[in-house]
């Protein structure tokens, strides 16, 4: 209700047109929400190029297709994400959209609708390790889901500097850069030495023994000692997408 | 290897003084560094415009005065922000800077020399209990010192939402939105759901008992069902500062 | 032994039915939970309104049905409860017991034989996710066993507030909330400062990376901001079943 | 504002007493809690009998008593509980309130104002060790400040069960059982298995050695075998006595 | 090298069979184990009662019946012990062992060759629910494999407290007792009150949620109250059923 | 209530003297207690050669000493030992008992008035580094305030191999070996390995770094591949002592 | 850029085909990589003596070959070692390379090219129990890869010392010792106090309970209290063969 | 014993000076550590260099100078190593060794007797940042202290890459590189990237936040993706300068 609506129901009040009764019901009745709130919630897609989106672990292929379907007929143009699938379901997803694409790294299944690009500048995804990738590459299609020019430099661990520091240029041109690194997470310190936006960092559940699941690379990206990194959950991809594409889109 | 030795090794070869062998020689042991790459690293500073920054905790005021006033005179104005100090510290530095300001609940000192606003929006620092607001001002003091416009809202706790919900307009108005909480770190989610921002969430170590000293709300942050939510380490408000300031200048 | 047989036992030593000897034999190797205490505990499901319950998991069709045929012919008529079953050990429950009913996505069995309300208000499960609805379930299921008035709320993620905050009049008239959350377990939080009643948090196992496993949720719900939660451990529905049972019989 | 707050301004603006801009003003600026939100907040001490409450930790005694006495002349006659506190700020309390009374062991402070009983039935607090009294008191004063009738077992850990049996009978009697217990926590399990209320658990930080500062307790508490028993966090006394009480006024 | 071996050595030396330098060279070399230190090795079965043990898991059948002929034919009379095994691994051992008996709660497989009670006193192994009774028997069968009297009772509880206290006569009879409980492990601290003899407590990796894996049971047991309980890791019966029977034995 | 008086009770059933109903409700109310079991209790120190025990820390010089002079007069004769004391309490004690002996390294005090030996053999306690001692000095005096033969031997960690094999001899006479170590926690496999006896392992909280506070040596010690050691608490050397006596006195 | 298209810009300088200021532009913008610090990586494998090596879990037979056959045709001769694989790589790899020997209890395989030994003494694999054989058979192999003597013996517990012992001769004459243990980790210990050459130890993950996975005897390792020794992550024996190579090669 | 010993013993046999049983006698009795086995130990500082050393920490100044002192007089002329001492301590050493020397940042005292190089190579500490120079010291005073030649460049964080990158020539001169690292200890990866030496890393317990004590470096430098890394406990610069010694001499 704006101050214009609320202007108006008093001027009636004033000029009999409206019931004193009707006023007041009208006035305790006002869910809190109508002031602004769920409005805000309904149009949040669209403000904040968010795909819908679909966690498709533990569901079944059949699931995951009708939930496709019926967003593909709900009117809106929205992109259609689909995280942590696999072949057999996206077989399913494209009977129902043929345009679907699948990739098979991560997982992830996008169905394209809206192709504008939306996002200021760059959105640069580096990974640490070939095993790093499936993680990288549902950070990278979630973040163009929504509407950002994004490009990718894998396979540049620090133990081999040189590799990383060929890429010296794209890296000081992105306007964020996430950072995709398992074993000791070293890498988001030295991008973050490298470059003066904002880095995300997403530690991978790769290798094994002490510090396994990640944990070693959570820990080392939140106590980098370069000062523009921020973090996200182990494998979480889909989360620094988003996270990257809040910021390009600011 | 400057410039000026470059042109003058080129001119040589071009005079024939230098042999081609001679210069070849040369020029192939030319450290990497000398060709711009540590240049950069001096005009960092400058390009992120990181204020010159002093950790003091371990340092006495002497060393603290002493850094400072070295930086006071290599002939640059960066701000100067001095982090986890204490009111010694402070009467030690105002000797060498009269313009200081400490700030007491975080124990910073800035010493503003530049006051362009260079973001490019608000960054809104939200923090949740009243023992959070420590390292909330050293967010909000740490975005100023880099050149930011900063507003802060403090303790608006989950458990009584209707006192966040009031500060519902500048929530979505903020380019950036930097969340401080202890406890259970709640407050992250809920700001992450309301605002299109980034949002830059802090732990605390406030609390005792289980999942004290921050872990509690570290771990609740990476969990986030917010999906434009990232994190910064423990009681890392100069972090947080930084990585907001990244965004707000891309 | 009850009172009847101790008095009978009483009555044939005074009428020289029995001999001295004979009732101090019998009363000797009474064992010790025939005077008093171990009443207490025959008539414990009675009086706690428990229902007999069955642990399936780690069991087969076969000892779950044979377990729960003895039940239903043991005189009570108390609710069976079967919790962490499957579709097959339901078809071998349901050859015995043609009333039981199937909760597939939590695995619960109920052979009601009670249909008695016993608790003195409303219990209301609340859950944040839809991977949180089997441990709802299982907590609802088990309140409802044990003589419960029990309704639901799925799906009100604390990171979409208005959906929650809609059903705010049926929260505040339940008498006890039990808050079913993974991930950032936030929402018991929220719905401790929303309620007066007492809120049983319940942290499930959903997500993945650090903290996963429910104990970034756990951890979150016991260091909550909210004066009226307490926990029970992951994904222990039932648990939270029976206290908040307990505490609408009182 | 109420419902005939509200009528009367809506007659006042029909019968021209109020123009139509001071009631835009007035509605305007009407908190959003106004509308039925808030009020549940304003209105929730009275409600869930919670006590105005200061936590003292790391508050001088100065700032402590002067919260007190602006507490003290708000109109209200809430009771005012302080916890962890110390003589000293007893002292600067009792300065301002001749009858407040002070708990050495648990550091609580009670400024009692309202000493109607509100609770349905008895609370009883059983705790294990010498230990753990303070913790068990800072439990028993909260659910008294609540208005609450509270008493007390100490020192009844299990390693020497008799000592508990002794109590059965008031175990039974009991509306809610709040147990505390560090080292194993053995007592919360023992406890739920001889009554039917609900059992409030809360482990304590006392011993030393692996699964020191109360995890040991805290995890065997919520591994509890007795389906009765939810759990506070560690050493936290003072949300046992509020779940507590919120059980007993249900 | 036995003591009628180095006699024979020496009177070689003597009796000028044996040049000295041949002797010097035979002693030079002579393994030091050779003069008593690997006697006691050999002798160590005997001395400590302990019988040939083979661990089954992640060896084949054929691996295990193997290695049992092998100490089947080498001479000696000891019991032999095989843990972790199943019913496969049993029939081949059956093939080489008539009277092998095989355990299937717990895996374990034993041939009996030695039936004499070396041990003092009765050894009593006690456990808290049904599903930690594999870890029980592993415990027993290894005791009884070791010559010692061993009897069992099996879920008894705390939080049924009678169930335990029916077998108070047989508790402070046993010379030892070995406490097997998952859970909270609770009770290894009401046993370890009940009784002057030395309790050695198992914590099991049944149950589910926070300290699963029996990390809960083990801090508890290592936190407990009663000062006559020691630890031996989780899930090893085996240990505790050597523990008991070294101070059986002693 | 013992067999006499329950046949007292039947014989006046008989006769008359005692109606049915008074002697059903003395029979019902006939606390279990009474039926051994609480005087069980009361002669437990006696039965068990359980010293009367103060725990010193948390607790003022006059506290301690208050306690001393009460079990001093209460009639028994039992050794007192007080744990965790320092200098000042001891002086404190000594006033109330002359003899009492203070141990400043583990800071246990010994008031030794019974000094009959108990125990059937030897208790011998080890330890690695100059660190342990303080706990092994805890273990060796709670063993002999307990009436044991006790006998030490400080210095053998496991990198001079050659330091521990020089006690070859008293490891084995031992009936009870204490085994005391920090750091990696080896000794107490290398010992186990060496005897037939039962090893109690307590680990220390030496040391710094990962698995500091005793964690490492705690591990280290359930995971030993000698199967004759079961372990105690991170220090606890009282612990240790008892478990000692209990077995000693087997 | 090569040395062959430096000469040339020089040439074009020299020859006034270029002009000082492009080819000053040229030299500025020159990536350092081009200078000689990428060749140090193509050259490092050559100076590290590293074989050629593939990770094989997680890829296929098909895959693993695919690599191997590359390398086989890369003109270099270096050995090609591949890790962590099973049979059926195993197959596919030596249709590509008939020389392929495969060590099935680690899962490595070795193409042996270069048979050169470079290492200048002996490197030692010692390790515990059976079960970590896999794990020293990866050290054993990876060093022998890289062109060093190895010997190994296992199966030398401490709990049975004097096997170790008997092995005391060639501990000493080994250059490095690789020490790889499970369950509690004390054999680097005891073979650290026995040698004077630097020990690289191995936790692996054998063992089941607390610790279990390798973490008890990695921190065991940490806290060595031989100072000779030096640690690497749990099951690493590549990583271990890697530095015992290069310290046997400096 | 000696072979000149065992000799005589042989030929007073041979010759009947002795007879066979007194023979026998003395060679079963023979202990073992007389056959060389504890020579080793006494011999064994002058083999392994490794100075005498005194660990400060818990003991009074006048303790570490009584220590010094008979280490002094004990005619050897080993250096002598005091770790973690402080100023006061340092003052009592110098009455009794006026050489002594100390350092201030590690709290290290070195009293020099031997100067001579027995390492073979050089020995480069390199650390990230200042608060790892007390750790960095104390490896480099440790291997001093060693007879090695020390070199150390401190300062050099990964965040600024191009610091450490001009320090190339001397990491790939050096023989051994101790990385001194904490924060998210990446350096260890990158300098294991940028040599073929042997890499000891040394997490250090800086920083704050998750990951606080060093755990973060800890688990980065277990997991380096340079495989010629291996680890020593947190701040466990002594040890690090320990292997790196014993490296050196190999």
């Amino acid at each position: 209700m704006t101050e214009q609506e609320l202007r108006k129901l008093l001027e009636e009040v004033r000029g009999g047109q409206t019931t004193l009764d009707r006023a007041l019901a009208h006035l305790k009745k006002l869910p809190f929400e109508d002031l602004g709130f769920a409005k805000i919630d309904h149009h949040r897609p669209l403000r904040q190029g968010f795909p819908e989106v679909i966690y498709a672990r533990g569901k079944t292929p059949e699931q995951v297709a009708k939930i496709a379907r019926g967003m593909l007929g709900n009117g809106s143009s929205h992109n259609i994400l689909i995280t942590r699938a696999d072949r057999t379901i996206f077989r399913a997803v494209r009977r129902a959209a043929r345009t679907a694409k699948f990739f098979p790294l991560s997982g992830a299944i996008l169905i394209r609708r809206d192709r504008a690009i939306r996002g200021k500048g760059l959105i640069l995804v580096v990974s640490a390790g070939t095993s790093d990738i499936p993680v990288a590459e549902e950070a990278a299609v979630t973040a163009e889901a929504m509407g950002n020019r994004v490009e990718t430099i894998y396979d540049v661990g620090v133990a081999g500097l040189h590799r990383l520091l060929e890429h010296r240029r794209r890296l000081t041109e992105a306007r964020v850069v996430i950072c995709v690194a398992g074993m000791e997470g070293a890498l988001a310190s030295v991008v973050g030495g490298l470059v003066a936006a904002p880095v995300i960092a997403v530690p991978t559940s790769t290798g094994y023994g002490a510090g396994t699941g990640g944990v070693a690379a959570l820990l080392a990206m939140l106590n980098s000692c370069a000062a523009n990194v921020s973090v996200v959950n182990i494998d979480n991809g889909f989360g620094a997408g988003c996270v990257a594409s809040a910021i390009n889109r600011a």
